[in-house]
């Protein structure tokens, strides 16, 4: 079966709600972060982990696994559940943001995009219609739409023929999945626009003229300042239907989560909580702790003093600092099993919060601590 | 208290036996394998994963744990058990091996030896005592005899010389550690001497002579020949004490083990397992499994059709040949966790064989289904 947004509670105060999605791997309880598992693994993270952390649903990226493993293995494998062992919902991109970010001389069309590999240098197609069949190939539980994700900035006029053109590739993307996609598979919409509320209004328009099983949010966190992301955001949120779960696509730190969430949006991902990790920095309640730096090196104290997770019960700051310092996978292990879990109990929190009505001052709370200006 | 060694069962048809080690940090089942965690971690593994595994007495590494993270840091921390949050036996080495393979312009005199880290070209001193000091710090369960060892070929007259410099240095590390050591450390001599018997006969005869709490065998497998390593390896172990562990240092492959087992060795230890895992390869019960090769890129069995292990039960080659064709971090601690494993239950599986004393059979099985020639 398709998924099925279930709304269970609206905050009184602000546009933040509380719902479940209904997927055939389990219930995704909203608003969620989603950690990102690129290359058929959440970097570091083992399936038994995840579960461990109670990460509710997984990325995948329609980009990486079609160039590796490559689609044929995929199939065999049974769809990328099978193959990496992961029982919970997964939701795959729909390979455009990396064609347009990774790739190299791509050459976008009216039929789709080519581009050759940032791998090997070999050329590959991208359209809508193909985007969709990888997924299917993938067999993810949620697929997004092939979309041109626009940079910032970005002048009017091409983010208005982009937008409209995006609008067409989701038609033919929608078109395909209803003849070709497995029957649990549901598709997203993406709404684009640029930095231009006109445009993102036109995108939402047109885009939920259209029978998708939910809507994203792209070309946000691009580059642009926080304040026009949180305007964009703001603006653009409302205008989706209220029955269809809202993902904004690519924000993962803590305010950018508390933002999205307070206009409305129910998940969320981002590389940055892992990327982070590995470069030897947490995200605690107290802000960022660069744990890598030298002060920490006699620290016995955990990385975050708050939480409960199994780094935080087990390990030393002095000692996650000697690891990253030595270069030893551990280290980024450990740090990576923090941040998951620190972002995920932070939604836990928040779902908390919005169904006691008592979201703003959470946030209110919450930053006061972390260091943001609210 | 310091350990203690219960011979619990001589093979009737080998010098194989089983026996148990007695530590404060509990008991260590011999014949045992013991995985290295040079820089205060099994590369990949958290400490769960080796409890998880019976992983009975790991190793730490006394040279690079005196340049990172220092023993200023180690001593706040309180010792090795508890920066790295293990709390089984730990082994460390004198430092010795690595002053003499690692590091740059090393100067050795009656005093010890003066070498520039492999790091930052500093430069230090070690010397018996100074050995000592350090595995005070670090605070070892069972702590190594500062000695030279011997490259491959070497000429008579400098084993000679040699020998007898290791065996004055055993002598005063020993008299360092009766004066300082905790109380529930214990120190082992090294036997060296080199592809020559009599230098052998000679080194055990002296270094005996002396009040250790176990035997090593040192400067084996530096690259001789196996036979040559098995020919010194027969001879040398019936010559020490019987109730004393005996430890062949550096050794890990399969047959490696066996051998050493076979001559009446108790203790082993090696980077095989874990440095062939990150490069890609199994130990597996039909021999050497290369996963990072294209013909398993569609396997979808496990990579030991006869092992139980967390990998093996959950994970298959095509998708552990995936990660370790894109560098994936999950693919080195897959490919550890089974190596580790595989050679623990190893060992139990001797240590079975030796009970029902037939050893010897049960190394003609493995070997034929291995591949090696027995």
């Amino acid at each position: 079966m398709a998924i099925k947004y279930e709304l269970i509670k609206k905050d009184k105060y602000s546009n933040a709600r509380c719902g479940v999605i209904h997927t055939d791997h389990g219930d995704i309880p909203t608003p969620i972060f989603m950690p990102v598992g690129t290359k058929a693994t959440v970097k570091t993270m083992s399936v038994e982990e995840l579960k461990e952390i109670d990460a509710k649903i997984i990325l995948g990226n329609t980009y990486h696994l079609y160039l590796r493993p490559g689609m044929d293995i995929m199939k065999k494998a049974g769809g990328l559940h099978k193959f990496m062992n992961w029982n919970g919902p997964i939701l795959t991109d729909s390979g455009g943001f990396q064609v347009f970010s990774l790739s190299e001389n791509r050459d976008i069309s009216e039929k789709g995009v080519v581009f050759r590999s940032h791998i090997d240098g070999s050329k590959h197609l991208f359209t809508p219609e193909k985007s969709i069949e990888i997924q299917n190939d993938i067999h993810s539980d949620i697929m997004m739409s092939f979309d041109e994700c626009i940079p910032y900035p970005a002048d009017y006029k091409y983010v208005e023929d982009s937008v409209a053109r995006t609008v067409r590739w989701a038609k033919r993307g929608l078109d395909y999945h209803k003849a070709n996609s497995h029957k649990d598979q549901s598709l997203f919409g993406i709404i684009q626009g640029g930095m231009y509320e006109d445009l993102r209004k036109r995108s939402v328009e047109e885009t939920c003229a259209m029978d998708f099983d939910g809507y994203s949010l792209g070309g946000l966190s691009v580059g642009e300042p926080k304040e026009e992301m949180i305007r964009l955001l703001k603006y653009t949120t409302p205008l989706l239907p209220e029955d269809k779960p809202r993902y904004n696509m690519g924000v993962g730190s803590p305010d950018y989560l508390f933002e999205s969430f307070e206009a409305g949006i129910d998940m969320a991902d981002c590389v940055l909580p892992t990327r982070i990790a590995r470069n030897g920095t947490a995200i605690t309640s107290e802000g960022r702790l660069v744990v890598r730096n030298a002060k920490y090196k006699d620290d016995f104290t955990p990385l975050d003093h708050d939480c409960d997770c199994y780094t935080c019960k087990n390990y030393s700051r002095a000692y996650i600092r000697h690891l990253v310092n030595v270069n030893e996978i551990l280290g980024a292990r450990l740090l990576t099993y923090h941040n998951l879990y620190f972002l995920l109990k932070l939604c836990e929190d928040i779902r908390k919060s919005i169904m006691e009505d008592r979201f703003l001052d959470f946030k209110k709370e919450f930053y006061k601590k972390y260091g943001y200006e609210s």
